[in-house]
């Protein structure tokens, strides 16, 4: 098998987060911060050390300002749902997910919240011209993706930061996509709240993510139930983070996560540049190829790349690629319509090969040799 | 060490579920639901037999009307929030814990809903008659936890459940701390709502649970994003289980919950009977100790016993456990506050021990000798 849907989630997994999970079992096995005996102690301490990798590693104000979540979804839906003004103004763009999107409009539709999106003019970036024209009196958050999960483009996030920062606006980054593949810093970038998947480019397992704030933001609870805090009050407390992490916490993922930010930390120049190579050596041999039409700037070396094959519907590549090839790739809307319907592929999809620090030069250079075979039996 | 907080969390997990996680990295490592390609389908498949494991357990009506969550606090979460009534009448008990209770009196808070507290008016039971002086015409939920996480005190979730089925009331039961260990039956019992951890009883990962609801319901969503369904719509999909499940679902967890239901129905007359056992055991000798408190009932042999020595504060005796005897339990409130009013412990809280398929007839000897040492120290 060929696997090249990374973004939808890194496999394989560096043996180091395996490790880490099976060490959860067998060592840190206690419900963490609910009880005082010393197996829970030790096992909250792991957590904790995990919870100050995540801060070191995005540079955020404190370990404290780590919110762990289910995944990316929930960290977006507390940020978004969590600090939802009434009668203000979302600016989302056209690249972001439904993870983010789908929530925002839940706020729109309960009228709660006027929405603008943002839609990338250039082919390469979103940049902040593309923002600054929506921006209201009422604007009190813009939210957008680091790296689009269809095409891999890239949102100028340092300037929109810059912007958001001076004008007093929150600004939430979905980070999905980027997080262990691109440097960001909380603090430099004034990121308020940072959306993290914890099994894609950090390679940890599926099932766990953060919520990463700064200490400007004021958090309202979407989920209520214990904290191991305050029992004896009915009413969910705000500290943060334990008053945003009701209920047992994945520990076995969280400890998994630790380890595969450690791998992100030790691998961060290889990664770096793997992606860069063969994204760009997939985007130039792609486009080399009749037919073929690559949606992904050349720019955006972000580990994705967007094609589709003539006037193939994209679920067909992706069939022909499994099954006689064993190659797997995701093909369809990739739960981003907005973006496909800037892109006008609304109907065909795209189909997305993505790739990780485990891809290989011989798997791509396969991918390309299978991509070349269905251009020309299609006869394009 | 001698663990015996085991409703907090069973540990340690049967291999076999270790074994699960551990083929889900290697085996079963795509993302379910997302793309097409057979690997993901391959994914899908074993987490949809996990689903089926999960409904056929608690005989549920489908499959379908299992929906994933990160744990049972998720899972009270969804069935609370997204059954509101505006105007409408919840009753819960004083056995509920705060993932309950917390989410309920923030509706209360919001102005939604009224709420009354169902109190057991005996020792030993909550029955339909605590309940049913409470309802008024705008009744449309009862939630109630099957087994009390603090004492182990049961409750009659079968006569409760005709009733509410009888009189069109939506009946939601928190099986944390029964699931696995006693026996459910969510269509004789007629419940719409059944919060189940994965952790506990089930002697799965921590970081899944499940809500499984009866065709009855009409859920709205608490939590928006990618379903991998009408991903064109920026509006959340309501489709049962798709529609609640937005985002990555954490598929280490999910296996390894599966191969816990398995390790559950294999040994299940094994675990009822051990559970039986020691708790009365406990009970009774713990009972025999000059000083000693015990709260829970005897006819509530469920693994779970609280008791206090003296008048000393139960975090004392915790401590006093752990650091001599190297014997885990849990102290304090439990996250259950009305429970600990309605005992009279809210200041000294309880000492629980909690008892699993893997605690030993010798643990429960050195725990009661370490107690019997404590009780004579203390020279009550």
């Amino acid at each position: 098998m060929i696997y090249l849907d990374n973004s939808a989630t890194t496999y394989p997994k560096p043996q180091s987060v395996i490790n880490a999970v099976g060490e959860a079992f067998s060592k840190f096995g206690a419900n963490p911060g609910r009880s005082g005996h010393s197996f829970s102690i030790k096992t909250a301490i792991r957590v904790a050390e995990v919870r100050e990798k995540i801060a070191s590693f995005f540079n955020a104000e404190s370990p404290e300002n780590v919110i762990f979540t289910s995944g990316s979804t929930e960290a977006l839906n507390l940020a978004i749902l969590g600090s939802v003004k009434k009668g203000g103004h979302i600016i989302c763009t056209s690249n972001d997910h439904n993870s983010a999107l789908r929530p925002i409009f839940e706020l729109e539709k309960q009228g709660l919240v006027e929405v603008s999106v943002a839609s990338p003019k250039s082919d390469d970036k979103l940049r902040l011209s593309d923002i600054m024209p929506l921006v209201k009196e009422n604007t009190y958050l813009i939210c957008t993706n680091h790296i689009s999960n269809v095409d891999g483009m890239e949102t100028d996030i340092s300037e929109i930061g810059r912007y958001a920062y001076k004008n007093g606006i929150l600004f939430l980054v979905d980070s999905a996509q980027s997080a262990g593949h691109k440097q960001i810093d909380m603090l430099k970038q004034h990121i308020d709240f940072l959306a993290v998947a914890g099994h894609k480019g950090l390679y940890g397992p599926m099932g766990v993510g953060a919520l990463v704030v700064s200490s400007k933001v004021a958090l309202r609870p979407i989920k209520f139930g214990g904290t191991g805090t305050f029992s004896q009050n009915l009413t969910q407390p705000l500290d943060i983070p334990e008053g945003f992490e009701s209920g047992t916490l994945p520990v076995p993922n969280i400890l998994g996560l630790g380890a595969g930010v450690d791998f992100a930390i030790i691998n961060q120049q290889k990664i770096c540049q793997k992606l860069d190579d063969y994204t760009t050596y997939l985007n130039y041999q792609l486009n080399e190829i009749p037919g073929v039409k690559v949606y992904t700037h050349p720019d955006n070396a972000n580990g994705v790349i967007a094609f589709n094959v003539g006037e193939m519907p994209s679920t067909e590549v992706s069939d022909f690629l499994d099954e006689k090839f064993g190659i797997m790739v995701r093909s369809g809307l990739h739960c981003a319509p907005l973006k496909h319907k800037h892109l006008g592929t609304i109907d065909q999809g795209v189909v997305r090969a993505s790739i990780s620090y485990f891809t290989t030069y011989s798997e791509i250079q396969k991918f390309l040799r299978a991509i070349s075979i269905l251009a020309k039996n299609d006869k394009i």
